[in-house]
């Protein structure tokens, strides 16, 4: 499917969309949503170009969509989604990929314990999309009502999304999901729970998939970038949108139903996928990053300034690559040392993930401050684009405000424009706090590489150090040891120096 | 005056200005600058009330344009300027305050050296401003062409503002200022030089006042804030516009001019502005800093949060107090240590006040990252304006979206708007940028801590505490002491251990 | 009193003191303790020196004990602390000053409340103390056993100090103070409580006097610095004991009695002893920062770097200034908007002080570490000075190892081991850790900012701004509003924009 | 070999050494010394132990030695590494491999160059010492004089060691190197050249192996650890030398020679040595960081801190972990994306490497400050271990300075001294310079991480995107493309987007 076969597909869909107040009759053709549209486009083109084949394609089709088995898969996935995003900003369309591996895991845990059946039922569905090569959203983040209390404890019941009834054919859905990315140009969503939850909850544990034109769902959507400004060089382009969808008694087949009910597994499909997607956002924020360096190097050099001699500016270049490549490394070590899971997905490593996902969530904002400082005031300042043209000034402004003689005008201002698109406008404030808070806000981050660091080991560790043996009338919380994971690398193995007794967390009896 | 006489009083004026590619046919009534009207207004409407008198009024008048002459008077314009900027962001009209301390300074050396008669020019033009309570705007970021290159040397001999002759009864200006804050509606404008100067520069070493329609005078200017745009609750009523002024041969009388070609002085003009200018800039960004913290303090209420508890959140919000007071400390240090010049000015200590500035440009960014994060995600993703009267949605959102059950979703969305309209729009990005940039970058200020900096006294004090004597064979650079200034706390003195002898930097032979 | 009477006086008591697990036979003389006698000697010496007067001399006597009354007290106290740490570190006289300033205002209350006479008692005390130019060391901190048990809850009784007996005349102590800065060469200990405390507790809420000699008491001691350490350049001459305090049964009569039981005055105590030390603090770690200035420019020179020319070192400099007179302002705006208390003390700035201290206690690492990046590796690989008189190896080492020609290669190597000393050493160790645990740690700090931040009024700031009525059906909690104080600036005041209506902190119903 | 017959071995070299102005008469007996040849040894020992056989053992045999072919052997050194400093803090002995690396890959290329026989001469030399096992040390670092001078032009000749004559049979050395890790207990010296020369310096390109007792050469160490000081619990076991060596007319043979008067050449030894050896860091400090860890966590339950519940406490544990794995993971992608050099020998990608290593050296601090934070001020105020067995206070101290109930005091104050040792004494003092400064310092690498980066690849991504041409007039610097190199991870390839039109770093005609 190219990208313009997308943009046809689109039009098979009848999806009851607000934008801005309004209602969008043909989403292929809403300018709003154009750039968004633009974004997911991309990534069908650039699966059909050669010479992208090993990063997009894998074997299942899209690598959007693909579900990771190998470090090679993961490493792969981070360098196509870097590419897609370093053309896009956010090319949105790998949070399926995301949550079909979660999907995976956690159905397959819920059939090995319970002996249910919604691995198979996943797995037609999977092979489904693969072969249709769909725009999948995922729908997981509720409204969430008052955060003290859990869902089945929310004064609005509907704060949380849950199944409002069950039907021989399938369930019905109400409620409402808060924030979906892309939502409006997508060709389904997949429902997702975002929280653990308790008996009480059951209602509210329910993941899915329904098509985006389903009967009951609205969805509430901003603009996708900044269509229609003329200053917009980029996310004029290029966009996101995101979407509240309101679900109003939707019906889903049980065929498209992977968890209903069984709550203990809801945090199952919520980590899972928090997991996969943290380490695809270090990816996708490389590439927004590489956009940034880039256009900083071409701002320094219309300002006239030689990075090889003005130590200060060059200095900020350099934090910016630290920065964005300090990130991704961690995304290349998650990747080496993934593990294989049960279903066969494999998930990369959870601390190097985390670590990850928190640095960029934080420095986005240093990476806005370095591209600012080697960018100077003018990217705020220079008349617009509509002055460009304007007889009583253009061509004076041209003159006078040109930085180094060999390089038109025309071409720093646009740069200039470039930059303040990406980081000083609305586009850029979005991508500082879906930075951010994407993908959980940065102490969820921080819990789970508590929970999954072994820690154990390090106090292991320093006791044998100290000589000391193992305090044997404690309790013990057994932490997870570091795994070499599936690791590719042959003869990698990652040993620990001796078989581990842990000490830590010694409750008091 | 008040703000409606302010208002009234910009009738009186016909200055050229542009804003996006069209020309303004009444500033006074042009929506695109309200914002930044309105903002100026109000430092006229604050010293009409009793109760800021203190605050807002000095001796001479409207505290945004006093000349400090004490401790006192810089602890009360940092006030002041807090003031009215927590409630306008940046209220602009102080700017001219900072550089009529900087040009009494500046003629009064001219005058002592060269025996001209600048100071009484300028002393008269003072005391008419004073008396009309004037809004003045200073322009003085030249355009500057290829950075590498002296003003004298540029390819376009417009590069940079310079005299193009000199007429029996004044001067004529040719050449652009390329970042005037507030411009527009501004009554006049100071022009002052950027730089330091060579004699090959002597044209470009000039300094005058000029009224904002003098003939030739164009202004291609910015809107003020956003205005118009729904969703800018704060940036659509209060704003700043930054213009671009060509002059394409504006004569200037010689009353109104106070540097004209003693290219040795140009530096005083522009150092002393950049000290005063730092210490107040420091008060404006204090300001800002209220905002931010009170709008993120509603916003965890909205969301249900209590801060008693919620540690992580608390923590940002300390974090974000820390930043604000901390920089807004140095302001006031600066203010204690000041030093009184030849002309009767209080000086703020330059390294204090550079240190502020320094600080708060680099954590505005910071500040943006904790308002984000105390927050929450969806301050960039819940539905715009224009969807509240949605009959079709937004009575179900209302609902939907309501965090904490005592609170309205109409006051959540509010303050949800209101902290992406300071931080998360192209508002946010001006003020980033302009608190990085504004008043000169990073660079200068770390070049003045260290032009400043009593280095000498420390190097002594260790080499007595080495009990070395001071080695006598080698050039000194004196450094500058730290003078206890004319701190009016009486018995505050800080006297150096012993008569320094300072031995740093020496050069070989 | 000078620095030898000092040392003479020491001699008058009998402390029972343990050091390294040898008891020391007398104070004066033992080797171990001459660095910490010596800088407390020197805050006797300065006193008597006409040019510091003004910064050594209250009324009241030496500076160190005084009580502040004003800003300008507050003021010269910083100075004054700055004077004596820039030469010995951590002059660790000063915490009787800011102790004194608590008790006179906790008693004030107490006897206000109950009336009891505890303030008379205490006067009694403090005109004895000042007229005998007492060192005074500060007993807060417990031993606290389990950190979630209150004190009277401990397994262990002693694990906070507390009243075992009540005679007629006077209380019996029992228990331990586990961190006395400087006690082995101090005249007296002033016991204060570390903690808020509850009914149950009341034993544990003590306050009052004892001779460093009581009977009952014994110390037990680290050394002082790093005496006869030949590489300990300076802090073989000037360093800091802290001594665990064990009491067995010590006796205290009334008159020396400050608190004894009333459990709802222990906080005041200990809050209002946290305000004043965190203030103090500030300028003995400047002071510490002035060292590092000092040597880091001299290191500099001697390893033949230009700083006007080496970028990337000078702004490393620059960078330690800005820290260090980063926090040194918020001393100064703590002492400028301070709070005259009933009892006739000014107390600074609650916000302002904890912003200080809190920057202190963590850059003090930065600090190291820029102090590390200026001076080079040479700083722990250089031959210690053993070697230097080595007829085997130390001319040609001189020879060698000299950087700048100009230089002799043990001026370098002299300055080489200061830095070691300073921060890469145990002396760099104890610098470090104290910092940032000594005064409370950082999260006491940020507590505070939170209690005493006028957080109502941003708050109230802002619904003015959104133009919302204050919610009238709330209950609120008020906050305290930034009070100018008894600053001695007259015409400085810092009125509140409208009287404030406070909305922060609804709780539900 | 195990760890014991290297102790043997190092009885049939006669060095000549000097500790604190002492000759030591026999290395493998000297107390000074004996805490560096643990650390050595425990290399010998773990790669005898079966279960450390895949990390310890390369084809060549002991890890140490081995020169990285793939990006397995990378990612086995970097675990292997990791190893053995988390039980030593450093063990030394892998700067030898890292230097194998470099020669291998400088002599290759001088042959191919000049058709010399470096290349055959290092490869028997690399057998015999593979073979046997050995300890070798590097000797780079020169003491280089006055800095702002090349080495020919230093008024001294032998600030750089040279050579002072060429014989038939060999050359002659003179000069010093100023900072030599572990030199005392190595078996041989790796001389090699520390920066770039020109043709004037020729006599300063050398690069030969010598043996620690050559003829002629001293060695004026710094003792390892802090052996013999009683509170050194981990440094009194486990440390790290440093030397001066000086060259007075060292004679080495031909067949040692690999470099000697081939300018050209130096640099490539210094920068191929640097990406190796700053690779190799990275797992040498998160060894470090694994003690940290460890000992913070068993710290905090000695102190009775439930990390589940203290959020601040925990925040910093989380905290400490996010910088170390951070770091490590850029080793872990500098491994990924090596590449593979003529020589055969798999160079780690410079841009991660560089930026690992760049990180650690700045974070150190902050990891001492968080193990501080964690930890409480009582690691530098509790007595000292000469206080446990004092019978007039020991076992009182031993019950009141107890923190949880169900913990010693002894293993309290055991850990506390631990990380004391770590990092607050004298050795944790070394661990931060010589982070800082190590395999050099932080200028150094961001002048890699500029010099590598595929800057023109993001300037063309940039072009493109603006729809721009490239611009055919002017020069351009190409610059190096990220390369997959040799990673084993079949399918894994990151093609550039387009054969890259580069267009940086245009220089003015």
């Amino acid at each position: 499917m190219s990208g313009n076969d997308y943009r046809e597909s689109l039009r098979r869909y009848r999806p009851k969309v607000y934008v801005n107040g309004h209602e969008v009759p043909s989403v292929a053709d809403a300018p709003q949503l154009a750039p968004g549209v633009n974004a997911v486009a991309l990534t069908y083109d650039y699966a059909l170009r050669e010479e992208f084949a090993p990063l997009m394609r894998a074997e299942t089709g899209n690598r959007m969509l693909a579900v990771p088995r190998s470090s090679q898969d993961l490493l792969n996935k981070l360098e196509a989604v870097r590419l897609v995003c370093q053309q896009t900003g956010c090319a949105q369309r790998y949070l399926a990929g995301d949550a079909f591996a979660a999907m995976l895991s956690a159905t397959h845990q819920i059939d090995a314990d319970l002996q249910t059946d919604y691995g198979d039922r996943f797995s037609a569905y999977l092979q489904q999309a693969w072969s249709d090569d769909l725009a999948i959203g995922v729908a997981m983040t509720d409204a969430k009502g008052d955060r003290t209390e859990r869902p089945a404890a929310q004064a609005n019941p509907d704060a949380y999304l849950h199944i409002a009834s069950r039907r021989p054919d399938g369930i019905v859905l109400r409620g409402a999901k808060a924030i979906v990315t892309g939502a409006p140009y997508m060709h389904e969503l997949l429902v997702m729970p975002c929280r653990n939850m308790t008996r009480m909850d059951a209602d509210y544990a329910v993941c899915c998939a329904v098509p985006i034109d389903a009967p009951g769902m609205t969805l509430v959507a901003r603009p996708a970038g900044r269509p229609g400004e003329p200053a917009a060089t980029f996310s004029g382009r290029y966009g996101q949108s995101t979407a509240v969808v309101i679900f109003d008694d939707v019906f889903v087949p049980w065929e498209r139903v992977f968890l209903a009910g069984e709550w203990q597994y809801s945090s199952a499909f919520t980590y899972e996928y928090a997991t996969h997607h943290r380490h695809t956002c270090i990816a996708a924020r490389a590439g927004f990053g590489d956009l940034l360096i880039g256009a900083g190097a071409l701002m320094t050099e219309a300002n006239g300034i030689d990075l090889d001699r003005a130590e200060n500016v060059r200095e900020s270049m350099v934090e910016l690559i630290r920065i964005v490549e300090g990130f991704y490394a961690c995304g290349v070590a998650a990747s080496v040392y993934c593990r294989d899971d049960a279903a066969g997905v494999a998930v990369p490593d959870a601390i190097f993930a985390n670590v990850g996902k928190l640095l960029l969530a934080t420095q986005i904002y240093d990476m806005h401050r370095l591209a600012h400082h080697v960018s100077g005031g003018l990217i705020v300042t220079l008349p617009g684009p509509e002055e460009d043209h304007n007889p009583a000034t253009g061509a004076k402004l041209s003159e006078l405000l040109k930085g180094r003689s060999d390089i038109p005008y025309e071409k720093r201002v646009e740069v200039a424009r470039l930059i303040e698109d990406l980081t000083a406008s609305s586009q850029g404030g979005w991508y500082s706090v879906i930075s951010l808070h994407g993908g959980g806000s940065p102490e969820a981050m921080k819990m789970e590489i508590w929970r999954n660091y072994p820690l154990g080991n390090k106090v292991d560790l320093v006791e044998r150090l100290l000589e000391r043996g193992v305090l044997a009338d404690t309790t013990r919380r057994i932490l997870k040891n570091r795994q070499p994971g599936r690791c590719c690398i042959e003869g990698c193995v990652v040993p620990l120096p001796e078989p581990a007794a842990l000490t830590l967390h010694r409750k008091k009896d």
